[in-house]
């Protein structure tokens, strides 16, 4: 039975006056940060604002890289060449890391975004290609994959530093892929559900998919959202839920990481 | 006087299928190529191709950061916060250190694109905030400036490593800076016409402006251009005539700079 | 004494997921709708909307065109081509016209926005490319420039439908030109202030500097914005006491425009 | 048998400083343009250079619309929203619109691009879309559809001017949709056999897949290409090999379309 676990969030997800999220919010609830480079959304004052503000909370940073598609906010799938996909992880990768010299840490993991990291579940060459990226730019980086997804095994396949996410606050298919947001009631709202759900995914190590099917799963890492109004209030009970239930919260940094 | 120089290009400025430049055939002729980094052009896989071939030219490489103005090349002049600019070219470094490391090397040097350039070269404001952003990520980075400019004080306060710049095939204002491509006849293209100036500006470290006015400039890079049918053409014989005047071209990674 | 007024609001300031404003209030208060064209914000799906929204409300509706640079918001003085600029304002015009189909309305006026109405207020090259633009995608699109600005001087020189603007909630300076952003102060909170200043700005045919000159000003439209929370309020406030002073808000096509 | 076709190219595929094709040399040899409208390429200065220059040389022009994808032209597949894509295509409609009002004339067809015309050829949602976006914006519009397609079946429902397209230099599937470029040798180069297989396809009504699968198909419209150097040349042979056969070459709003 698992008695710690990271939470972690996407942030950063602006672009110039384009506010979205409650990034300073979030940062309290947190243990680590994936924050936009600046391709589905972020730029580099954000960025900026971000990996300081992360350094002083304690809070470990990582890429939250996506495809080069600003309008659609990365949710949408593009039929992409693989190394074109791996080179332009290893650009975002390298723009947060020189951002993350003004705070003087390093990137410590990385986690896909939206309809990419949707893909690179399902794909092993999508995988493969983020990975392969990692590796190159810095080997010692986290990679943050699906528990049970097409990214776990390739996060094994190239021996890169591996966790195990889970989602706080979405559906799951019977095949452990996250329902798509298409779907009616993908996401979650309701707090004391949220919460509820986490909890056991912990310390039970399965998930319920929305058809009740029961996936072992081993989490390492719990993905929060805060870009709804609802979100920070889920966070917050999520976490006070794990520490209730005796689970410690620690950044990814800090996990023991098989 | 000057028995070596440095010969750099701007490089990379392509944007996925739009293509500008001869890379290639220029490889062959510099010793430092200036690398766009995504922003007034350049993208991470011509990155990636870029510092994988100048590795086995033995070209040195830097990053040529832009203004985020891809429709207008860069070449606009933008009115820009200087904190947004500062984070903005550090998100480019970093950018381009992350291709690097496909090709094991270091980016050792940075060279602004185009109106950015221009704007740093009469503005120190905008010198330093380029040179702040240098000195956060990787302080030995050698900040190419124009030579006698506002870029040249800036890199000199902040005592970062300086390499004094000269164009080759560009007509220069008495100040010393650059003609504006407004002016009809701003840019050379009779290759033996450039070349004849660049050994003076070499060899009698001394660059005359279009009104006929003599500048004391000592030179330690010399910037050729790729972007135009003639343009290889007049970098090679600017090469030979360096060497026929017994001047070696060397990275500026090799230079002697004070 | 002017016993009616046009009152517009600057909308569809959105761009994907990214979202800006409170268009929806405001269109219960004005009269009048300046809609984004995608360059400095606005999408195709957002500009459906509103179109579709205003015909509903009966608010005239025109187009917003800005600066391509989304990042910046339009807020940002590029130094631009006028021969560019002109045909970057036809296309936006026609980009909103084919979206005004869907509600079976016209593109009425247009009005610039940011940093390309500050440019064309003071400089009549820009004012003029602006006005050529309109002219030949429909010389009945009403031009509406800050009274007293060369816009207004472009707009009398090509002979086009013209409303003189006034601006609820930004100061002034002394010739007229709208007070810098960047100037502590520049953008007024305050309802009860704004509304004042307004009534008066109406009724006395006058504009009062932030030194305190007094300039005499013929408004025709009067600008509020949205995209602050205290906005819609002020708004309101404004409309509510232009008619508590007896003054009506129509459209600018109703407006008798000289 | 038909003696009479259109003949089409793709332009203005260009960015700013970025240029690609033969625009001008291909306005001598085609009937009809297809004007790239800002998406995938694309801007307002290379549409105002068209829209004037094919008015001089009486070859009608459409727009040629295609997904926000600059970086990968248009040619990688987006998983979009149907509501979306019908507005993003009548913006684009509107865009060139406005820029045709240069020229005093009208856009007569649309013909999706890359990407785009590969989904809307193979998925009726995606090609009602644009065939609703056509008929709201200006249901004179004809749509140039692949011949067999989906396209074709959507412009049928929806009652559109409708030309069927073949594709002089495009190998077929069997299925009669365009074999992808990422096969080797879907895109013919040699100008002999170009010439050839458009003749017959014209001729005997009739195209033959790269499997050898004879496929009836009447074809209103050829699309010729200009994007590679040899495009030119295999494109004047077209013509002439046409009008050797005896089949006139003639501008979309003149033929007699069904």
């Amino acid at each position: 039975m698992a008695n710690q676990v990271n939470l972690n969030a996407d942030m950063g997800e602006c672009f110039g006056v384009f506010k979205i999220g409650n990034d300073d919010a979030l940062l309290d609830i947190i243990a680590s940060a994936s924050i936009a480079c600046g391709f589905h959304a972020g730029d580099s004052s954000t960025m900026h604002h971000l990996v300081t503000r992360a350094k002083e909370k304690g809070v470990s940073i990582g890429a939250h890289p996506g495809f080069n598609d600003l309008w659609g906010f990365g949710r949408r799938r593009i039929d992409m060449n693989t190394r074109d996909l791996e080179y332009m992880i290893a650009y975002q990768i390298g723009a947060l890391q020189g951002m993350a010299a003004y705070a003087g840490t390093k990137v410590t993991h990385l986690k896909p975004h939206g309809a990419l990291n949707n893909m690179a579940a399902e794909d092993l060459e999508f995988g493969l290609a983020i990975g392969r990226a990692i590796k190159t730019v810095d080997r010692n980086i986290i990679y943050v994959a699906l528990a049970g997804s097409q990214m776990e095994a390739a996060a094994l396949k190239l021996e890169l530093p591996l966790a195990r996410e889970g989602f706080c606050d979405r559906l799951y298919d019977d095949d452990g892929n996250l329902t798509s947001r298409k779907i009616p009631g993908a996401v979650l709202h309701d707090a004391e559900e949220i919460k509820n759900r986490v909890v056991r995914m912990v310390l039970d190590e399965e998930i319920v998919s929305r058809n009740g099917k029961r996936l072992r799963r081993k989490i390492d890492s719990l993905c929060v959202h805060g870009d709804e109004p609802t979100a920070v209030v889920a966070a917050r009970g999520v976490r006070n839920g794990l520490e209730a239930a005796g689970v410690r919260v620690i950044p990814l940094t800090e996990m023991k990481l098989t």
